[in-house]
């Protein structure tokens, strides 16, 4: 067979629906999960440490091309494999602006791509003097090893970030601090680049975040002038070309009270603003992901309906399960989409998805957030 | 976890299509597969002959639920399963009826459903008075074991059927005589009943064969006038409920040229007259089974755009890969969802399919069927 075998390191539910549309599409699909029983388990071929140069050799030699389900692997880990030959998509270059904010901002000022103030700080003084220059208040960023809020914190003084400024090593040797932007929402905009440069994008998307998680997502982003859709596409384009960046790439913005859209964050594989593309889309993020890693020309991106609306299903502590509440979800919602990512019940954890298609945003939100609100609730 | 697990027997693609449709609704799905290497690899947890009792029992005692990716699991085993308090679904009761189709005529003649005239032959002199009252022509069918086109031939006299009727206990100890329908087109109706009795179906299709195989499905049926959709529906809740179907069942008929609407075969699993709900329906025919035979509430059946087109990928040759030819397929037809089932090829057997959703019947089929061609091309 001439079937590509595509490799995702990490077994979350990003490989979990990676494996989906692979199925679909006949793409030969491996996964190194952490653990056994992880979300992607289906498609797990082998259980390890992917911060291990042996255990990540032997699982790229089953494979053609290596992806990702996060942005952990260690760089050095990756540039070895490709300096053996092995194909990394994306490249250990452009993920390294991934796993690294600082760089990533530096990476993007060298583009003069729209961003919010910022500024590497090492010191006391120079945290001060930056919040000073902010009008009282910034935000402070470890530059590795963040997510979904961790590692993102409010500082109106040095004081704030003591511990953070006392363990730097930790962090790569300095902080990024930026300005507290106002903005009016926050979107983001999603696209892929295949390894030929072919670029696609998706309509731009509003997200809505609870306690610095991703909670509802909008497809496309209501009351969007086409001038604001251009602009975000030709940003993402811009930091997909400039970066070099193959496979899913999500911009996540904010959209300034000035009208600005300053680029927040970067994620190099599927991202959680792109699950409405599932049933929303005519190509899924997931199925354009193998594709564009693959280097196979990349799917169309419009949207099947005039709006998609995606709610996040979040752990509502370590005990609660969705499954007993599916049947009263299902039968008191039969046109939503339910996703469950087959994960053990935990607090503030990404344990499923539910998405609704059609054409009244006020309706899908309405739906959508009702079927979530009897998988959520205690009796 | 509550997580319901069902397991299909059967390593197909029907196996493989519900195993993507578990892993996103996080239904715990496992198949038993006749050998190493299947279409729904991926699933598979146990490889061995259904035809054994010993090796059902192992394989029903990893699930809660038992449903099939195709309908040749002897009836006496399932049997011997239910008496064991198994949940088989569909029963084996109702499975039987999709069996052997001289049991299907003759219950759905109970039933006072509208059919071709048949008739049940022992012997070459029956065969012929049949033909004869038929004006000279009769399709024959082996009451058991046909599939695509196999076990049903044009008869014009008995001894057009002579090795038949020289075998008989190979087929049940008769044969199945039918009225050959002057039909202006083949149609289908695909529906799901859950355990609790729901009922839902999805639009009436058109179906086209080329030599027994089904080859294009276009949904809805075009031109169907509301009386006939509803007659179809009609005819379909009455099959389910008359027979006790669990699980989708679709009800293959011949539109004649009189208006009618005939049965002429019953699937009882997912069918390939429903592929185009993947992407065509706001819920899947893969979905929708799981839900029926786990008992939960069905899904929405409507369509998410006015129409769909699938186009079945059957092989060409021995040799012929599409995998190759893919990206060349996709360049030119980014809107098209390709489905590759993952099976080494051969003549005419069902590789894959592919899928178009939008408004124009015409340019769908156009653009389905170039895509298709690409694929088939031998340069």
């Amino acid at each position: 067979m001439n079937t590509v075998r595509v490799g995702a390191i990490g077994g979350g539910q990003l490989a979990r629906m990676m494996g989906d549309a692979a199925a679909q599409a006949g793409v030969d699909f491996k996964v190194l999960a952490e653990a056994e029983g992880s979300s992607a388990r289906a498609a797990t071929s082998m259980v390890g440490d992917y911060n291990q140069l042996a255990v990540v050799e032997d699982f790229a030699a089953t494979v053609d091309v290596i992806t990702f389900d996060h942005e952990h692997v260690p760089i050095a880990i990756l540039e070895q494999l490709e300096k053996q030959g092995k194909q990394i998509q994306p490249q250990s270059s452009a993920l390294a602006f991934a796993q690294n904010k600082l760089k990533m901002r530096k990476k993007l000022a060298d583009f003069d791509l729209p961003m919010p103030a910022w500024a590497e700080v090492v010191t006391a003084a120079q945290l001060d003097a930056f919040i000073s220059q902010q009008g009282g208040v910034a935000i402070l960023k470890t530059p590795i090893g963040g997510y979904d809020g961790k590692g993102v914190r409010v500082v109106r003084s040095s004081a704030d970030a003591a511990d953070w400024l006392g363990n730097l090593d930790k962090f790569g040797g300095s902080l990024l601090a930026e300005e507290k932007v106002d903005f009016v929402r926050e979107v983001a905009q999603l696209s892929a680049r295949n390894r030929n440069g072919e670029f696609a994008a998706w309509p731009l998307v509003e997200t809505r975040q609870v306690d610095g998680v991703c909670s509802v997502v909008i497809a496309p982003a209501p009351n969007s002038s086409p001038e604001l859709l251009h602009s975000a596409s030709a940003i993402a384009r811009s930091v997909a070309e400039g970066l070099s960046v193959t496979g899913v790439l999500a911009v996540e913005m904010f959209q300034a009270r000035d009208g600005r859209l300053l680029i927040n964050e970067l994620a190099m594989r599927p991202h959680n603003s792109g699950h409405f593309s599932i049933e929303g889309s005519v190509t899924s993020q997931f199925d354009q992901h193998l594709r564009a890693v693959s280097n196979l020309p990349l799917g169309n991106t419009e949207l099947v309906a005039e709006h998609a609306v995606m709610i996040n299903l979040l752990g509502v502590d370590d005990s609660h399960e969705f499954a007993p509440r599916f049947a009263a979800a299902r039968a008191a919602h039969p046109s939503v989409n339910f996703h469950d990512y087959g994960k053990a019940p935990r607090k503030g954890r990404k344990m499923g998805h539910i998405t609704v298609v059609g054409s009244n945003v006020d309706s899908l939100l309405a739906e959508a957030n009702a079927a979530a609100a009897v998988l959520l609730r205690s009796n």
